[in-house]
């Protein structure tokens, strides 16, 4: 192979549309009405993995003309499970002011309500400015090893995590009394990061019960918040490095628990924070 | 006066509608449709305070035949002040499952819309349940004083407030290094606490930019999510005795910062834990 044809291949892999954006891409119908389709490297147990139908729905708003400034926040209620293919999104500035706005999204399959959303919209202003919370004090992620995941669910492989704490549990774990997990992790493929992407980080930790309870029982998303604390330009100074992700659970009982997290770029910048209401058996 | 017409007197006491009942109080229109009004009681700087607005859009679902279970999570985005005057609710049950139920809930006033929500109801079960994080150590309600609200807005005189730490700034304040609020709270007249109570129980905090910065700025929630972790009965246990609520914020800048709450029972149940975005100037 000459070196020529070498840097041509190269060149083809740089050029490559990233499973990531392939599962997210919408194509426009109407204004604010959109065509996606499940990705078979996202999928989940039941459905695609939440943090990719949460990223889609941003997509939305994202590729809107309409739209006003940057996402503060979003909230993603995963009402039933996408079945694989083709689904409709609705995204609707429901009301702009001078510097916010405010959007409901709505994901449906054959006029079947799956997943909605709302979104707050607006433009960042020169304030102020403090992170009360500290990032963990960690290894560096080169010094942490790389995870290897089982072949229990498609969109874990599209994940590098190098696990701190709290892995995810295997046939020799033990309940636990805190649930914390903390992990460096970046897409695999690497790929740099964006609004969306981070988005759909929010959601790469596996259910805080596996943890509590030293192994897996039936869990989903009910509800998840994200908030945006970095604007887009520190968001993509991040590049295609890992980011520092952790998460813990205040409340388990009933059927549910929830689950707060915070994201931090590699130099110890606070991205995002993240809640989630979780469904469980058992 | 006789001691009949005494009792009397009293009996009317007890009789009497609370305010914060005046205040959510709707009338049906149509299935889902329903009107409320603003209260004077519980005014704000602009419009009503922010708890109430969300108990009242939690109070559609909840007086709606068609609702399943209980309030597992609520998310309320404030995308306009309301006005003084009447108010339309439209309260949507977009899907519903065998044990859980996923809503919409829209507030407008002439046809623009001032608040959008979405509500997550269901079922709870008999699972394996763990409080993980810990109720704070402090001292016993009666042990600490009813802080004397300043005058500001009125919605404050509805709650009596004894901070264990963290108090609303006065002219004497500096700058704090820790946003951290821990009080105990009930509503004034002392009243019986009940989930639509809870829900506004959780926006009580003063915003948190204050604490940090020793003074006030203009400042006013985005969006405030809400999990429910105490079934009903538990809620209502708590009768009319302060509950122990306390609250800290990540992140300040670019305009906004979050607020994280725990809200515990006298007991030490954990009720409810909520999230909001906050907007700020300066």
């Amino acid at each position: 192979m000459t070196e020529t044809a070498v840097t041509g291949q190269k060149r083809d892999a740089e050029d490559a549309v990233h499973p990531f954006d392939e599962a997210i891409a919408l194509d426009v119908v109407a204004e604010g009405w959109y065509v996606g389709r499940t990705h078979a490297a996202y999928a989940n147990m039941v459905g695609p993995f939440g943090g990719v139908t949460a990223a889609t729905m941003l997509r939305a708003v994202l590729d809107d003309p309409r739209r006003l400034g940057e996402a503060l926040s979003l909230t993603v209620n995963y009402a039933g499970p996408v079945a694989d293919g083709p689904f409709d999104i609705l995204a609707t500035p429901v009301r702009t002011n001078r510097s916010t706005q405010h959007w409901t999204i709505t994901l449906t399959q054959d006029d079947v309500v799956t997943t909605t959303a709302t979104a707050v919209f607006g433009v960042r202003r020169d304030t102020w400015s403090s992170t009360e919370v500290s990032m963990p004090a960690v290894p560096a992620a080169d010094e942490v090893p790389v995870f290897k995941v089982p072949a229990l669910v498609a969109w874990t492989r599209n994940y590098e995590m190098r696990y701190v704490e709290g892995a995810l549990p295997d046939m020799d774990s033990e309940p636990q009394p805190d649930s914390t997990t903390t992990l460096w992790v970046r897409d695999f493929p690497a790929r740099p990061l964006d609004v969306p992407a981070l988005t759909a980080l929010c959601d790469v930790f596996y259910p805080r019960v596996f943890r509590r309870r030293g192994t897996f029982v039936p869990a989903g998303t009910v509800s998840l918040t994200t908030y945006f604390h970095a604007g887009v330009e520190v968001v993509e100074e991040q590049s295609d490095q890992p980011i520092l992700a952790t998460a813990r659970a205040a409340d388990f009982g009933g059927g549910y628990f929830d689950q707060s997290a915070r994201l931090w770029s590699g130099n110890g910048r606070l991205l995002a924070t993240s809640h989630q209401l979780v469904y469980f058996k058992y």
